[in-house]
């Protein structure tokens, strides 16, 4: 059987998760790295190339993902690209998910292409639990919690405190309220109830540790009505221990078949690298893309319209035999 | 929008689930309830019919949810309505699910009905995150932790027991090896090292307790090579406290996205009514057989094959808007 040949569009962490994932699949081949750099620029061993010689191959590739940011890329990417391809992306901005579907889907049905987004875990994988326990449990409460995990946004903006030199920020979800629904009672969940912030940052020399902390747990959308623990600590110490990118977090519907009979539905992420699952969930994805082209299906599609078994490299009939 | 008409053949626990999960859903309405016994003898407020005119009613059901018994009604009643109706079951002897496959669908094929086999959380839901944890995460292992809950197959063994009155038996998992993959460390598993076996019996007058410890604790198959308590109760207390059947259980993939990174990827369910619930999955499955059959699709079916948007009464729109 013909391996199904991947593109990668863009090479930050995410792309280079796709490579490793890749690398995993083995019924897929790398075709090519496309970045805006140049080739020689990139450090891997796979093939790369200029995104200008992307749209050139079009005919090596069988599934696109793009790799880019969701704030500047993929809104100009992902309807451009699936006049072209068939495409994969990880687009994550919630409240514009359905405009950019709808842009997605009108160029991938020109191009009689299947564009996968929104892929990842949430949206994605978070985002099929919320749709399944919800199905299945129509009386009840779903509920989201993050991490614990390093959130990207969260440490960009202590970063721009006056006096902060470096940091980081992880989200930490509420253990009472985690306790209070395996208990089986009921809770009040609101984002800041549901989780508290953990920052550690690098003073400027000179700063004021007091000041600093102030400004940081009473920044509007970020940190005021959250509980934040602010660490001062070294350079040294935050290269040494807080470069990685964990996450992760758990979906729980809190549902009823009856008055008396409650069901806990969970589902829960623990990653030590968030961009490298991310990717991993978009290579799956990719297959299913590939798949559901060759049944002649096209425009754009999101986890919710998958068949499970096409992410799957086994046949149904192994999937039946070993996995149901 | 007219309502999915619903026909439940069998009214034992998983039947009377199913009269509760349509009673639940909103776009779905019961025609009827058809069982071997007679209608007066049922104890539903529903429609009841004898089973004798379940096929002259035909043209009134679109989706017919067989609840009857893997071992004894399946295999018979699988095959047979799936040529006259679509149909979901949740046929759960998981090694005879090939051939049961084939014979269903030979019979769906030629009525050009969907019939989703195999509906429910194992199998079901808890099949579906084996397979999507593995399509993700290639790399790694994946465990099947059941209980606590009530096992009806030990159960009725243990009342096999020469001095037995009456028994029920729970499933535990292992918390040693739970608390293990939490904090990332390998395991050795097998169902004997992750599960612990927990009897409740009520002694025959006279019976030795000792003895009948002994013929419990050792019984092939069921108990031997497990860590198996037995509690000797009363009549009254067993009625009284183990009268409910709750059960659960996760899925558990520990995979690598790279060497050094590690994906904790955990489904769980915690059930107070395990019929019910294994109800509720059935008729979510219902809704998709009959939106797969509008359009179009014939055949057995697994909730592999299912778009997960087919089990949700909500729009594609409203899904994307509001869980993705």
């Amino acid at each position: 059987m013909s391996k199904i040949k991947i593109g990668i569009l863009g090479y930050g962490n995410l792309g280079q998760g796709v490579e490793l994932g890749v690398q995993h699949a083995e019924d897929m081949e790398l075709v090519g790295i496309f970045s805006r750099r140049q080739p020689d620029q990139l450090d891997t061993s796979s093939p790369a190339f200029h995104v200008d010689q992307l749209e050139s191959m079009k005919d090596e590739i069988d599934v696109l993902i793009l790799c880019g940011s969701s704030d500047k890329d993929l809104p100009e990417h992902g309807p451009y690209y699936a006049q072209y391809f068939n495409t994969v992306d990880s687009f994550d901005t919630h409240n514009d998910i359905p405009i950019y579907f709808e842009k997605v889907n009108q160029s991938a049905e020109k191009g009689s292409h299947v564009a996968v987004i929104s892929s990842g875990w949430d949206p994605g994988l978070f985002s099929l639990n919320r749709l399944i326990s919800e199905a299945i449990l129509p009386q009840g409460e779903t509920y989201t919690f993050w991490g614990p995990g390093k959130s990207q946004g969260h440490g960009a903006a202590v970063r721009q405190v006056e006096g902060v030199k470096d940091a980081v920020q992880y989200t930490i979800p509420s253990q009472k309220l985690l306790d209070k629904i395996n208990q089986g009672h009921s809770i009040e969940y609101t984002s800041t109830t549901a989780h508290d912030r953990e920052v550690y940052a690098v003073l400027e020399e000179g700063a004021d540790s007091d000041q600093v902390e102030q400004a940081i747990v009473n920044m509007e959308n970020y940190f005021k009505g959250y509980d934040t623990q602010v660490h001062f600590i070294s350079q040294e110490e935050l290269d040494r221990d807080h470069a990685g990118l964990p996450h992760g977090g758990r979906v729980i519907r809190q549902g009823y078949t009856d008055k008396e009979h409650q069901s806990l539905y969970e589902f829960g992420l623990s990653l030590d690298s968030n961009p490298e699952f991310t990717a991993a969930v978009n290579v799956a994805c990719a297959r299913a893309a590939h798949r559901m082209a060759g049944r002649g299906v096209s425009g754009a599609q999101t986890i919710f319209d998958i068949p499970p078994a096409l992410l799957s490299p086994k046949s149904p009939e192994e999937l039946r035999k070993e996995l149901l």
